[in-house]
């Protein structure tokens, strides 16, 4: 092996600056690629080895989509020629002060941070609920909720006690926006659609799907006319929905609203976020959900040369009370600004910086209910039923990762909407059931 | 929910027979196509959901599919239609004196067993090799294998030790056969055209692949002229074939072969195979890879009601001197055949059965070693080069589960025989490094 060639993973170049970015979401691959051709080292620093479609998740989630359709290694979306380092690690922290960023083994002094690193679930202080109801936002949860939901209908096939199968067939969904309403939606189309003629002992057709709102309508943020016409179409789809229920306990018997408990095997969780533990660098200056109040450009208060970007961040734009939603959308758009502020900083010199402040344009907004059925809202123009529908693919399709990506998702788009199949039904992990009492002749149950 | 119409798991009709296969593979899948329509109760127990097309899991393990691409479900292959009772669970053992099969949490009587259980590794005894040299036999090995060979890259990127780089860069597969072939094959293609074009730090070209055969040739089994050629273009591909070399040690630094410790990363296992532990149930008759040495017609010394077929079985052709080979065709036919005579008996009752034995149908054997090199022996005839390779590609696609799965896979291959590109590559699981000695400015590395 000849090795004299091989450049060294960061290199020597004493008089270069070094930009380092945490993540390698729709943020933290915008700022990289705002950065390319730049006379700086660009790190891109993620725990996983690939970049995820987070709009499509429930697609996998609900076995439409294979793992590997929405996501593409990093390294493939940056590959050598952009001039961006790709490192596979976990940062365990930051310091600010010293200006280094800390990972498993050591740690890396940056020049320039942008951090990229997102947001996961929420639990309102009741972590317990986590392991029973399990979110929405990494390949691993998506194939884990691909999981139970598979198994609840195999644990229903064989249940003989009428309460313990109805569980197994409900399903609730906690919160209402885009990914709940879509999870539900998609739950309800496998269990009408795909599943009946394959199971002998349980109509799947009677698969109950729950979805709860705290607040009073639907996707929360859309213009209420939307909301109105999703609320309907998720009814006519047979998804209980109910608005204005905060969920009070989660249990592994079911949930507790209203001080009423419904019984369900499965909750599947789409209310709060919290943003990234590495943001406690700047604990002073978070907000509830742990996103940093970043200034106008997006840079971290008494730290110039820090932004961050993404659901990791809380920007609030001028004349308006709440920060930008947590969006891929605004996670692209912030990625591109923070990386021009950088660009433009280290080649003019830091006098000519930071003139324009940030500014989001909206493009719209959309949530798919069901075959046929999306609401969007785009251009200040409001869509419903079968145009909304085919908006709402043409645009997922058109901002998927990878061209090939784009041709199997539509592929197994068209396979799905002709044939309602749901392809990727495979249970992975821990799936064997205990059989508690198949009624039978000769059939003999051990005591429990 | 009304459940009053819903048939209960396990039927009461008392008249009835009742037959389980245990096994959805090939051979399981294929006892109850055979029995579909026969007036007796059939159940089909697997552990898993899914019925997965081993020829192709390489293709998994080496980023090229999907699992969802080569897997479908079992009540997808069996549909009610199908007549079959579908169950997930997990065998524990057998009674075949009482005729009850052991399910956790219960046991079910049968008239009929049909055993379709399969095989795993055999590490010689050294089971202490089994964590470090994952074999490759179900979609969580694939994924598995996957995941280390796609570590291993991001490991040499980051590693500055010489030594430690190159055995990141080793990879090291035990046994020949078309399963070792095809893997050895495929790493080395992914590492000589695939991720050139994404790393840095290191060439992925100098990547080492070698292929240790304890025989004197690659291929056992295959014509020996076939066997040469397939040497010769594993060798033209960069792969280092090592024949005539058993194995002796295992260990994290790497294997031990001929007495000299050759220091790899990784070593997969593609060698021997030892039958599933539910044939203890007639040890005496089992052989040293723990397979029941069956009747010709397929049943177990003893009990002409339980039938052994796939891999888990060891029959031995009039004439022949050693067992039929674990493969798929093989599985295929014992479990028609199988099944064929449990539904003559069950029709026309016992004294009109088995007058025939069952006998193998060889329709050849291919195995592909890179693009547009296989060798193939059907039907008397050698293939080699492009033809041999096109001929794989059709039988594979042939016999794939599903006709949707055949557009995928065709889709796939086209675009990786294009582009060389191999579209999965998810790590998934364990995944993070500790960055050992990242040279550089400023860099520190933390005391081990």
């Amino acid at each position: 092996m000849t090795t004299a060639s091989v450049e060294r993973s960061i290199t020597d170049q004493a008089v270069q600056r070094r930009v380092i970015i945490i993540g390698g979401g729709f943020a933290g691959v915008a700022v990289a690629k705002s950065l390319k051709g730049i006379n700086a080292e660009v790190v891109l620093i993620d725990k996983q080895n690939h970049h995820v479609f987070q709009p499509l998740l429930y697609q996998v989630a609900t076995a439409s989509l294979s793992p590997a359709n929405i996501s593409q290694p990093i390294r493939t979306v940056l590959p050598r020629s952009a001039g961006c380092q790709v490192v596979l690690a976990d940062v365990k922290s930051i310091d600010p002060d010293r200006q280094r960023v800390f990972v498993d083994g050591g740690s890396v002094p940056y020049d320039y941070l942008v951090i990229a690193a997102g947001a996961s679930h929420d639990y309102f202080g009741n972590d317990d609920w986590e392991s029973i109801a399990p979110g929405l936002k990494t390949l691993a949860d998506a194939t884990e909720i691909r999981r139970r939901v598979l198994l609840a209908f195999e644990s229903a096939e064989h249940e003989a006690d009428e309460e313990s199968r109805s569980a197994a067939l409900t399903f609730a969904v906690v919160g209402a926006g885009p990914t709940g309403v879509e999870l539900a939606g998609a739950i309800k189309s496998i269990a009408s659609k795909t599943l009946p003629s394959e199971y002998r002992n349980i109509d799947t057709k009677t698969a109950r799907v729950l979805l709860f709102e705290g607040g009073p309508c639907v996707l929360p943020g859309f213009p209420e006319k939307l909301s109105q016409r999703a609320m309907q179409d998720l009814k006519r789809l047979g998804v209980e929905v109910r608005i204005n229920s905060r969920v009070e306990d989660v249990t592994s018997d079911g949930v507790t609203v209203n001080d009423t408990l419904i019984p369900a095997q499965n909750v599947f969780w789409a209310a709060g976020v919290k943003a990234s533990p590495l943001n406690t660098a700047f604990k002073s200056h978070c907000d509830r959900a742990g996103r940093v109040r970043v200034h106008s450009d997006l840079s971290v208060p008494g730290y110039s040369n820090v932004f961050v970007v993404g659901d990791a961040a809380a920007f609030v734009p001028v004349g308006d009370t709440s920060p930008l939603p947590g969006v891929a959308q605004v996670a692209m758009q912030m990625g591109r600004y923070s990386g021009q502020v950088i660009r433009e900083e280290l080649t003019r010199g830091e006098s000519k910086r930071r003139k324009t402040e940030f500014k989001y344009k909206d493009k719209g907004s959309m949530a798919i209910i069901g075959k046929n059925r999306a609401v969007a809202f785009v251009g200040g123009f409001q869509f419903t039923g079968f145009i909304a529908w085919v908006l709402w693919a043409v645009v997922h399709i058109a901002f998927l990762v990878g061209f090939r990506n784009r041709l199997r998702v539509m592929f197994n788009w068209a396979i799905q909407w002709l044939l309602d199949s749901h392809d990727a039904r495979l249970i992975v992990g821990e799936n064997t059931l205990r059989i508690v009492q198949p009624a039978g002749e000769g059939v003999e149950v051990d005591p429990d």
